[in-house]
């Protein structure tokens, strides 16, 4: 059955608010952008289909009825559950962490160690190549044996994963971000990726990881494994899973950085967008255990049990607590290193999205991508040696200095070679030494050399097949210019240290990237310990937003929209109030009556062309009336248990269908192809009443489009039921109608998306 | 017009969830609580009356029609002008701040050199009591002062104002609660009270200021001072005016403790339920500003331009960054302290429970309220005189005190009375001795003295009509008991600090008292400028949530309800699915015809015994059915401007209304037995349709009371309408109905509250 409405939507693009005087320069502009995009929609459409999530419970007669039946101290019991739940999240966060650090440290530390070695043996005697050689080896070895698991076995555990969480938690389905093989190649390859000498950090993945870890726990059982645990039963549907997966993005960010209020903030910036109380301090738990649960087994292993001094896998030092660190002049000065991170973050996002695109059409197979990949590790080695090799700038070893792969080279004795410290290193080791080697342990022009070959480096390995983050690159690039920053500085005495300005370097850089602020000032904050630096931290992040944001979008939302994924901002565009719900709505819709004929559901749940999720319900006796709303799961799981009006009537014995069965049924249901009718049941009749939602949340056609987005977001529906003044269904608004459209530089702007 | 609807609410009671066994208690508790809230609500009900605030735009012709016109380059403005009213809000708070804490010192400074003065003099000759009788008059006749001001002329101002800004952020209109002259009484208030001596802090009602100044700044004009800048008039409506309100207390907080994510963290821990990452931005900026204002302007006040050591009003001093500052093995003590502090806060928050009580029911003459305050002053000088005089603990002076007022009283010559270090000071600095002082400073019969009268005096202080706060007394109690609790262990070497202790005592009394968490571990952290005793703040923080909540609720909550204030808590109460749109709405409801006459109109707004404030708007033809809503605020502007059908006909040049006319009697819109109606005009036709909200939300009767309150609280509405299956209305939601449902210890209950 159609209801079908007028929809008027041929005279929208003449509405466009477009300046008259740019207008030729407008139409260049756009008709690129849309060349792009449906260039891009074309070649990636055939892996990203996304579903989306429906983050408001379907309250339907079988749930309601349940949720009656419960006692006080049931739902006590429900609550105690999730903070178990949180804590074990934690738990284990903490625990895959503590694995990462020990086997990167491990491997890294031994191939460190050949190649030292190997270099050390061939100094005196002449021909490095051999160690260049024996170095690019390795590296590339360590580099395949990751980018082969993620390309070969789960593609979508490529990259840092945090546009995948970030789309996770806004409504997209990603297929397969949350599943175990993707946590487990996840882990696997950020440890080759990290150990193979990449231009990567193992903290992106950490977050990761942490939502994988909570999507498994709380639902009580494995999928994959095909373990069913029975417990946690209640919270298999996508609300609660999505606030169990925010918990675990946030214990991941404070298992990365010693950061639980950093990574509490950091889901609620990125991902959600109601906020609650209780769940929020349920965040905070998770992060709480995740960041303890690390530093106690790392204290174990380290031999110092009950230290507290590694709460993450980043450690950026102790800073000298002093409350005249820095002074009021200093602040023009550090908003100008805001600009410049910001310029620079730009610069880096703007080439990493031609990269993308290039990636896009020219390297997706994946014996192409693992090509590319160790052929970034080699390249890696190969300029990491020859900046070793052809620097000059020795510097005397300090009585305190603590380097672990210290190389000597052509340096005379007692003195060892800069650049290596940097270069000859795992990245967060280098960091550290930027923050806190004392000031004149680097030349301004190791440090220039090093800040550039590292960008482009940085730049040019975010997106490969491997699993690694941007956020300790970013930091490195950002604290190599910052120091050199400090270091160019007339040397007034109050300015002297260049750690200082390595770490405001190191922030701006990080912005200027990925532009978050808050969330991130938090982090870096709890990461250096001290909050003397919080003040200009903030003012270096905001105004690296700023100017960022001027230029280009965040690295992360470039690479979301290069998904073209249906992505909901924060408010609909401002200039949006001329659109109401009649044109932005899909329409006719399909519904279905209340008692429907099996034949029916069956052929429109296979139409491949449509595709629909959700169904109205109407009333048969007044045509078009809503009275419901029922999802393409559930009339799968009804017509897989055949809940028909006539088998019902006939088997009186038979067992009357239970939430359980939804719920066991969540989240993979089968396809329709895999359910099978026969031609005489095809003539049954489905009675829906007891399972539809029966108060879907409904808008009149006149409604805005800032109305309607500020519902749906609020509230983080999936489908909105459009009627007209007598109940009757309209239309349908979904994600994909509201998230097309985009406030460009020259006013709204309607992007192709991937269909929902 | 009335649309009527049969409503069955007679059988409601009856379905309470009640354990039998448990029958005549639960009976008991509920006359008891019914008997309480009713003489509450009788008793105070003449003074509060609260409104609702409209957090969801009413989206009429006018305002479409300006959003449509206006361009993307307005939109720019406007969002610039919102980042400059948040540095303005933050400059002005900080200044604020920045004044309130010259004065306190000052005026501190003089009375506790003459009292000190007078007590040497007395020391040696004898005839201490004038010297008692000096301080006493000094400190009663500040605290005079102070609460005739606050009594007589702005009882609001009374207390911290954390309350009120808690209620006005989730939507509740407390009378007069962001006014200029609220403003000036509350700054004028807290200095005489803080300086008067009394266990009060002056940082709470810092959150308040900052909230009035963010309602001032945010409206560009002065309603009291009848000034109008003609500028912001955008922002003259409620959801914007709220929005500014969240930055102006996160300002406050800011200013306070030198917090400015601890001031964001508060804003939306306590407020907002809708998190929008460019207002939390904004609201981050207005906080940041505002610690840098306070900062600047001390630091030039101090004689120290460029130094950055005094970021708020309260400084605890600088803790030694030591990464090892505390052990593994402690965390369970800190727990333990945490349940301690939980107790000791249920304890005051029950105490001055009942101390309210009795002075709502005996006390709320505004002269009784100012004789109280002056016994509290005279009785809070007799107990330290006395605590001081009477106590032997005389402590060597070092070469490092930095006590500006010490006493050397009975004790020889090169030694102090350790009392009077932390009673014959302002509470600031007590706290920061606790937190400072080299170990054997106090003795432990000292510290346990203290306590116990100050837990007392503090308690009895809180509700007085003085504006004051009760975060720095929480936190010297807390001190003086953690301190206790540190000299107490078997002194271990590594435990050997008592400062830490202290520290972590403070954190647990303020966490017992007030409840909140996320917020306050940040603000802690921040005002240590110290990250390392993150996690045992939290932990001390969360278990002492937890330990109070099964006792007693937060103070804050306690005052909320103790007004009855309708107030909206984060969720609906788990066990209330069986309850309905229908058993919870008002029926029958007033509706109004989209032509209706003028005489209906004034005579349904005159009337009040039922004094709505929204009307839902009909289509005639189809009785009953909905076509929109409409405030009364609304149509007492059309009413004033007199825009009748008939008149507009007559009168071809008249200009036509605009929102601006809203705008200018927004907030204070006259009360409809100011307008007068003639009797010809009672016969005239008034024209709905352009200032109604076309598209208010609905929900349909069967939607369940969970369902409801979310939409409601996520989108912060003050009506909604209840429609049936044809749309016609049926019943309209408020904030009222919502809010009476709360989950006692017996089940769901329902409360009385003041008319909203």
């Amino acid at each position: 059955m159609v209801c079908s409405d007028d929809k008027n939507v041929s005279s929208m693009c003449q509405r466009f608010p477009v300046p008259s005087f740019q207008m030729k320069l407008f139409f260049f502009v756009l008709c690129y952008k849309i060349c792009v995009y449906i260039y891009i929609f074309f070649s990636i459409n055939k892996v990203c289909v996304f579903q989306s999530l429906d983050y408001d419970s379907s309250e339907n007669q079988l749930f309601l009825e349940e949720e009656r039946r419960m006692s006080y101290l049931g739902f006590r019991c429900l609550e105690i559950s999730r903070w178990v739940i949180c804590g074990l999240i934690g738990f284990l966060t903490g625990l895959i962490a503590c694995c990462i650090d020990i086997a990167v440290e491990k491997l890294a530390g031994v191939k460190y160690f050949v190649v030292k070695q190997n270099i050390e043996k061939f100094t005196e005697v002449g021909g490095l190549s051999i160690s260049l050689i024996l170095w690019a080896v390795l590296n590339s070895s360590l580099v395949m044996v990751g980018a082969i698991t993620v390309a070969f076995i789960e593609p979508i555990a490529a990259g840092s994963g945090i546009p995948q969480i970030k789309c996770y938690l806004n409504g997209v389905k990603i297929p397969r971000v949350v599943r175990l093989k993707t946590l487990v190649v996840k882990v696997f390859g950020v440890i080759c990726s990290v150990a193979g000498g990449l231009a990567v950090g193992k903290e992106g993945p950490m977050i990761h990881s942490g939502a994988v870890v909570a999507a498994g726990v709380s639902q009580g059982r494995s999928t994959s494994l095909k373990k069913d645990f029975k417990i946690f039963e209640y919270f298999r549907r996508d609300t609660e899973k999505r606030d169990f997966v925010s918990a675990g993005a946030a214990a991941g960010v404070s298992a990365a950085f010693g950061a639980p209020v950093g990574g509490v903030l950091f889901s609620l910036e990125e991902g959600a967008s109601f906020w609650n109380q209780m769940l929020t301090w349920r965040i905070f738990f998770a992060s709480m255990i995740s960041t303890f649960t690390l530093n106690f087994f790392l204290s174990i292993y380290n031999n110092k049990p009950g230290d507290l001094s590694s709460p993450g896998l980043i450690n950026f030092g102790r800073f000298e607590s002093d409350s005249v660190a820095y002074n009021f002049y200093e602040i023009p000065l550090f908003i100008v290193m805001g600009a410049i991170g910001g310029l620079l973050g730009a610069l880096f996002n703007k080439l990493n999205y031609w990269l993308t695109i290039f990636r896009i059409r020219y390297v997706h197979r994946p014996c192409l991508q693992v090509m590319e990949a160790m052929l970034v590790a080699a390249v890696t080695a190969t300029v990491s040696f020859s900046m070793i090799y052809f620097s000059n700038d020795c510097q005397p070893l300090g009585p305190d200095q603590s380097e672990d792969y210290q190389l000597q080279l052509f340096c005379a004795d007692g003195e060892y070679n800069s650049m290596a410290t940097t270069f000859f290193n795992t990245p967060e080791r280098s960091v550290r030494s930027l923050f806190h080697n004392p000031p004149g342990s680097y030349n301004p022009g190791t440090l220039g050399m090093f800040t550039v070959t590292y960008f482009f480096l940085a730049c040019w390995t975010y997106g490969l097949a491997v699993s690694a983050g941007v956020f300790i690159p970013s930091l490195l690039i950002g604290a190599a210019w910052g120091r050199l920053f400090g270091i160019l500085l007339p040397t007034v005495t109050i300015w002297a240290d260049p750690g200082k300005y390595a770490l405001i370097g190191a922030a701006a850089q990080l912005g200027g990237i990925v532009r978050m602020t808050l969330s991130l000032t938090v982090i870096m904050v709890e990461a250096t310990g001290n909050v003397t630096y919080g003040l200009p931290i903030m003012l270096v992040l905001m105004t690296a937003k700023i100017v960022g944001d001027y230029f280009v979008e965040g690295l992360y939302d470039i690479h979301i929209k290069l998904q073209s994924v249906p992505f909901l901002h924060w408010e609909a565009p401002a200039t949006s109030h001329w659109l109401t719900a009649r044109e932005v709505m899909g329409a006719p819709v399909i519904c279905f009556n209340r008692l429907e004929k099996v034949g029916t559901i069956v052929d429109i749940l296979s139409n491949t062309s449509t595709n629909h999720n959700g169904f109205p319900v109407v009333v048969p006796v007044a045509p078009g009336k809503i009275c419901g709303l029922i999802l393409r799961s559930q009339l799968i799981v009804l017509l897989k248990h055949k809940v028909f009006v006539e088998l019902a009537r006939s088997r009186l014995t038979q067992r009357k269908l239970q939430l359980k069965d939804f719920r066991d049924a969540y989240p993979r249901f089968p396809p329709i192809q895999s359910i099978h009718v026969s031609q005489d049941e095809r003539d049954c009749m489905m009675d829906l009443s007891e399972f539809m939602n029966p108060t879907p949340y409904t808008v009149p056609q006149e409604t805005s489009l800032p109305r309607v987005f500020k519902l749906f977001r609020a509230l983080g529906l999936r489908h909105l039921v459009v009627v007209d003044h007598d109940n009757r269904v309209v239309g349908l608004v979904t994600r994909k109608d509201l998230a097309r459209y985009h406030l460009g530089k020259h006013g709204l702007e309607e992007l192709q998306l991937a269909q929902t």
